[in-house]
């Protein structure tokens, strides 16, 4: 049961291999007349790209074609299939060191799981590069919501031991500001001081041939209360699934997270509230997640994200070929830090499990249809 | 879509109120023939209800009948049903406060999402108790896997700012021992001197009608590299989905986890290195785990377990039939902390979770069986 | 995967084997809310044990329990299970010809899934008893279509060589008069006087020790047009599944079905044309279905159900535990024909696959709910 | 949840309208290292597009090209992407009648259910070209299957009134030479006789500007018992499920299918009797299927294939965007009978669906792989 999809109601399908023909997705789920705002795709695809001065120096066009399910500028309802194709390959240099397992990689679990028989150029199936059709996929979700209304942004929150001090905003308008300011920098944090700094730590790692993980925080304002499920589908499962799914990521945490095991009840509980006729809650240690289900306050996560393993010190390691221990200098082009070109992957990933519930809950009326014929639009005038 | 339903090649479906008739699982695609250790599943469910004097004083026999799929001891492979009749309930002590919204309870969600139809009795399906079915169900899967030599244990890493500071053995042979004790204590550390401390301290929250949270880490030992996807299906995601599963849970980490944001990769790769003919690594920052597939380390992970939301305490919140604010004595029997309690969940899920995967790589045919006629067991002789 | 589950956005998973504690199934996905109408449950129930004289001696109260999902009368919105305890079993009656395969059923096969380890009481999982809860739930979907206007009623269209010559009628008042009807007769046909024949028919078989087997027929009115998906969920691809589930249907037919074949398309083709300000058809050769989608028109289709294969006849068999050619008297309570029974089950079957695609198209909306806070019903005074 | 895919443990999804950029499929679930034979994927495809003289006057080149999930000629074991671009559009045959809906077709149910959204271009896809893609992933599937034993073969069983009235072969040498012959044939007929009377009978309602349906049968030798489950998983709600997303399939019955309706159990059961060692039935009217699951003789199924609703006779129809009725004359390019070109598919559609039950059965082993490190191929030299 080889699985490369995602969601129930709203379905993401991956495909590709970093240095095969194309990269690419289909999606099952979309609202027929969605549109398609190919200049905001790009945008986010050239934020996935990251700064060129701190990151790989493979540099793809990451043009997407859409080989299906649109018509006219918008979804069809059918299957959308998004294909990129691959460009700036340099498989020659994975080719010398085939055999060497990369510490940190799925080298050697992917040889395992698939027999061998997998494509080992550039990590294959197993690369980042995969990342680039759920960010384009991630658009048009993001689009879906901001039209109800609902933002999704992630900085981050650190890297390495560098914080980001500023704190998301929890009313509309700001956050929308702290979003477009996101969007716009080389590192995604609110503290333009902590730019600079965490600039500089990368930088300094990558010359010592080295790599610094970090921490991605992610806020979700206008969500309505009511989403998810108690037990197999709470909303921490639904996002929680899929952000283990960016790879490097080894940790997530709703809320308070973590620091929740050292707080006593009467910290950690939320008290309610009425306020402008809406139940709210004083604060939020639980993330806006209560019994598995959104409540209607900020939903607040934060992921780990472990270094780049590709460094290119020289690590001990095996030689799968000829079984026995090994010596491995890693070449190729790889970045020294991923956190801050993972933000955009997240925001995608939270608003791909977003849809799907709110699919899940709602369906096609939810995406402006009506199956009762007097309440079919097209059939009004 | 409302999901009470787990897993793809291994399924579980979980139904029940607190205070209903009864609580219960129906469990698909056991091998036939496996065998029902009753006296294994009764003992992993006095686990679940903890030691008397540190858990809610509501007893419940916790007797489980198996209405389908079992015969004369062993699984038939159809739908298993397993039953648990309730009988302690004292739905009187939710009635009168039945408009009163518990802080970080699934009391104003559930009612949004139900849109008031749910029972509110006890909790209603939002209960803790529902993890009953769970633990039940799980030890067959534990059965199951201890059968292939894969034995999974999980210990109170913390509870409130005390930590249990002995760690897991990674020899397959002490680690048994482990578990072993950790089934005996009341307190599942492996430092008894932890279990006094802890004790201590849920008494003394107790007390003061308040509660505390914990950490739970469980490691795995005998997984076969190969297990899990790439990605959407993860063994992080698979068993982070499971773990958010569970009431409480708000943040799930694997291998070094959150440390590893402040890690360098030099620090957190874990080289490889032959050893007695197999693949290994020499550290464990990644938890067994590459590119989201099993690579025959121990599988390490942690949950956080928040503090207990009931607490006897008064606190603000909102009286949701008047819509205003009110306040909030909590009556009726809950625990001081749970953290203790849940460590037998969790092994019953993680265990669900592995078992899935191993069905859905191997099929019929780990469980024993054989579809050619010429290889089927019962044609042999 | 052993399944047991059908569907997606309602979900149905059956239990139980024919002499063990009880058979049941599991509901996911119910609005919360929908009344549970415990007479109409009963009455449907009773239909399906037929007419005492012309079906199996076997009876069965059949009283359901709600052991979860139920509270004050009405759906809560979590996993519904209903419950239905054997009572009245005879294993004595299988037990000395447990090794002799009957010809015709499950015996062998289920010997081979099984590995041996499956219940041979009564058929176990393969006994047509696990019907009666796919009957129970379905007295709950068909309750929800009423309530949207589709009424589902299925006669016997033949019975061996005689026919029921009426027709179902399109008019909507005319046809609830049939299904009543339908539902009052002993044989479920519209042309009383086939009932007698028919009832003279299996007398005589039933004389013989032989069986017979039907047609049966089903006409849905109501639906919206919309319905259903272009390729892999077709409403065909849906309603054949499941109906293909009903143990002894060989198939499957909509609209012109099998005719269509020598049809030419100016004949099978079904003009549109305006009437009331709606798109219908002049002729329904299609039975309702476009495209794989319903289209408004009457949705029509038959199933082939074979004679029942217990019969009293000796018959040449094999005896797998000496694994040798033997001879096989059939003792037990078996029907002479179940086609007539089956009636209410496909009346069942399809409310399920209906309501399932509604649930598809339409969510929670559909069920009465809505998400955004101020649309919420319990928040509107 | 709008669906493209099928399948558990083998899952296609489809993509693609008629006069898109693109149609295709993606492909999970294959065993790495599966040879690629792009020759017998090229033939596939050559049978489906049929021969000049009675099919569509549109001529695609269908190349193939692997996006992914392939390398050095095998499959790798992640997601394959096949993908065929559209190259002989002539979309302006279709724009002048866009606002006609085509009796017999998807047009009105499409443009309900896609809210006026979908691409109307050539069916859009509602199209029988996107059997294309399903052809070509189906060659990889029969050649799994050929590998182990199992032959899949289609025939015209009836044009109109003309039968075939030679008989598949059980004995299997015998029948991979009438699979030889079918492959060869353009009327894919076991009497050659037949052919021309069918290829005459075609040719005469082209001339009439009409068209023609038939039957298809399909034989499948070599599967061992024990595929399938006894309810909602039975082989033939899985085959059924799938023959009715062929579109213009109306019918689908299996072994003495509706014939068994007139039949006493006397006659429709299947003597059991040891032969060679085996388990097999005398007669075969349950069509290689007891109890929902194989009993290891020769499944047969039949479906009914409607006339193509494109013919050049003029229609009564509405005009949509009007809302009125209207006349219709269909140009374009049309099949005056799909029957013959829709054997490969079924072909394709039913391997789809054992090789998912094969692999529902016996995970990746089947599939030559092994999960326990000792035993991995890899591992071994």
């Amino acid at each position: 049961m080889n699985r490369d999809t995602f969601g129930q109601a709203l379905r993401l399908t991956l495909f590709g291999e970093s240095h095969g023909p194309a990269i690419g997705c289909v999606v099952e789920g979309l609202r027929p007349g969605t549109p398609l705002d190919m200049d905001f795709m790009a945008a986010q695809l050239a934020r996935r790209r990251g700064p060129r001065a701190l990151s790989t120096a493979r540099r793809e066009a990451d043009g997407v074609e859409l080989l299906s399910g649109a018509y006219q500028g918008r979804c069809t309802g059918t299957a959308l299939c998004l294909c990129i194709r691959n460009g700036d390959t340099r498989s020659g240099d994975y080719a010398k060191s085939a055999c060497l397992l990369r510490p940190g990689h799925g080298d050697y679990t992917g040889r395992v799981k698939y027999m061998g028989y997998n494509d080992p150029r550039g990590g294959g199936h197993f690369s980042g590069r995969l990342t680039a059709p759920i960010v384009a996929a991630g658009s048009i979700f993001l689009f879906l919501l901001r039209e109800k209304g609902v933002f999704i942004g992630t900085r981050l929150r650190a890297v390495g031991n560098i914080e980001d001090t500023e704190a998301f905003s929890q009313e509309a308008g700001a956050f929308q500001g702290q979003l477009q300011a996101l969007g716009e920098g080389e590192i995604p944090v609110l503290n333009p001081g902590a730019a600079a700094q965490m600039e500089a730590a990368i930088a300094a790692v990558r010359a010592e041939g080295d790599s610094l993980g970090g921490i991605l925080e992610t806020q979700v304002l206008g969500l309505p209360p009511g989403l998810g499920e108690p037990f197999f589908g709470t909303v921490e499962s639904q996002l929680g699934a899929l952000l283990f799914a960016l790879p490097a990521v080894k940790g997530v945490e709703f809320g308070a997270g973590f620091q929740m095991a050292s707080l006593k009840g009467s910290q950690a509980n939320d008290p309610f509230r009425m306020e402008g006729g809406r139940v709210v809650t004083s604060t939020n240690h639980n993330g806006g997640i209560n019994g598995g289900i959104t409540n209607g306050m900020p939903l607040v996560l934060r992921t780990a994200v472990k270094p780049t393993p590709s460094i290119y010190k020289p690590q001990e390691t095996v030689d799968i070929c000829r079984r026995e221990n090994a010596a491995l200098c890693i070449e190729g082009r790889h970045d020294p830090c991923i956190a801050h070109r993972a933000a955009v992957v997240q925001d995608s990933l939270i608003a791909l499990g977003l849809c799907d519930l709110l699919n899940q809950a709602l369906g096609l009326s939810w995406q402006g249809g009506a199956l009762w014929p007097e309440e079919a639009p097209w059939n009004m005038d």
